[in-house]
């Protein structure tokens, strides 16, 4: 997850002097970037070079990275909703589909899964209304308490984008595509029964996942780890703050799981991050399958030789099936 | 829980040009806004208005409210902990004492409880050694797996501090003690279980209980819940992720329960707000007993009516012991 990024000199070479939205449009660049961590630390599958929000500057939103992303115009009301256009991705953001393809023929002669991915609806919909990122989102959460309407809206909107562009990266060589939700786990149990396991299980039921299996991570969402295991993916993604045990018990046979190391344990001395993914493995076996991962995306100032010793232990373990 | 503030306008009067830390200093000034809420709005209990770390002030710790706390020299080395004092709050912090002591002679006629408070020693020590707030804290966490010496140092201090300092409130006048651990819940169950729980027992086995029942809360905490109910805490502060039917169940006779309607549900309109409330206190009867609350601070934001509302709501349920 997130594994390109600041934390390698060479991503910081790469990135000099390229605004972020333009790196995920260069296809040579974003290429080369989401190459990076195979060919640097040795990890065992290439996740595209992109952002969750690449796919909704193709919807007419105005939006810039500083360094999160900042909207310019904050979606408030019904008219601005359905002004938002839903088009084909292949159409809108024809370079995401030249960046997979481009990296499905770099990796032909390797055995490496190639990644694609996508922000879920709740997690667009939540800085869309907030305008940028925010502890609370309070703004978003009036939407739900006040214009209900509006914000069903908006979502529902999102999701045919979502799937459009899930389905366009599976078209495009995607082997596996993953759905970030970030923020859903804001949300009480109740509120995240209302407005996102709706949204999750009609994406796994429309995205392609005969072709490519579909993982959803929800980030603090052990409260509603059940919700996750309904939901109808094949893999669950899962933070730190989950005990990897209990899920693999809960989820039984209906899902897969991967994670769920804090990043912040790639500080640790290399033995330790051995002992720690020793941990994570013996806790998951139980699972029906078990991708090492971490439980969140790599800090920028995480040292490279954590990542190896990361990437090294995890290599170690025995191959087991997802 | 954080009743006085921003979203109260006679708040906002009463801090115009007084610095923060002076509004926790001057015992007019604490007392007047303590009240505020009480005759404002008309909740059934009273807290003592001041911060978390009024009392770290007392140890030689220098530090300023950029709004939230900014630690002028982070803590990092073991020399830094040894040159903290654990001073006799009643020396080092006299006007918390003496805010205490006039609130209850302000409350000696009416049957409102006063309630004192504490932050808790990791979220005290996650401020001192990250410098300030953070997304995920990754100096703090760094110093766990990197000097764990020095952390574990660190937080027997603040303990002894601690503890001190809430059998002084209670001693004051406090009928009620709350210990915030505002940012437990970043940490992984295992890594809760190692850093957190031992401590929370300590205070649970040293603060004068007897007199004055303890509350604890720790945000974002639904994954470790099991720990919070095994501290001995006579309440347990639930935040709005926790599904607290299921936390009644788990809890058995051991704890009663505090919460937890989202703060951000006080936007709602009042006849919704009354719904959920109800909701809450119902999925809650099963639990030893239940004080109804929000499951974290109100937000500036926050619509005076909208805490009129779920106050009104809260006086309408039937009584229960906690």
């Amino acid at each position: 997850m997130r594994q390109a990024g600041r934390y390698l000199p060479e991503y910081r070479k790469a990135r000099e002097g390229v605004p972020f939205l333009e790196m995920c449009r260069r296809v040579e660049k974003a290429v080369e970037v989401s190459l990076q961590p195979l060919r640097l630390v040795g990890v065992e599958a290439v996740i595209l070079f992109s952002d969750i929000f690449v796919p909704v500057t193709g919807m007419g939103v105005d939006l810039d990275f500083a360094p999160g992303p900042v909207i310019a115009t904050p979606i408030r009301s019904l008219e601005q909703v359905t002004a938002l256009r839903v088009p084909d991705p292949r159409e809108s953001v024809p370079y995401v589909m030249e960046i997979l393809g481009a990296l499905r023929r770099e990796l032909a002669s390797e055995r490496v899964p190639l990644l694609g991915f996508a922000g879920a609806p709740f997690t667009l919909a939540a800085y869309l209304v907030e305008g940028r990122g925010s502890k609370d989102f309070a703004t978003l959460k009036r939407m739900m308490y006040r214009a209900p309407d509006v914000l069903r809206a908006l979502l529902a909107r999102l999701t045919e984008m979502t799937i459009g562009y899930l389905n366009a990266q599976i078209d495009a060589g995607a082997q596996v595509v993953q759905l970030f939700d970030t923020w859903a786990g804001l949300l009480s149990p109740a509120d995240y029964r209302t407005w996102v396991s709706p949204i999750h299980r009609e994406i796994a039921r429309r995205v392609t996942r005969s072709k490519a299996p579909l993982v959803l991570y929800v980030n603090d969402g052990a409260h509603v780890l059940d919700e996750m295991i309904a939901s109808g993916a094949d893999v669950l993604s899962l933070d730190w703050r989950v005990d990897i045990a209990d899920a693999a018990r809960r989820a039984g046979s209906r899902a897969s799981l991967q994670g769920n190391l804090d990043p912040c344990a790639l500080a640790a001395p290399p033995a330790r991050i051995r002992e720690l993914v020793a941990e994570i493995a013996a806790a998951a076996a139980p699972a029906r399958g078990h991708v090492l991962n971490l439980g969140h995306g790599v800090l920028p100032e995480t040292p490279v030789e954590g990542v190896r010793a990361f990437v090294d232990a995890a290599k170690a373990l025995p191959v087991r099936s997802v």
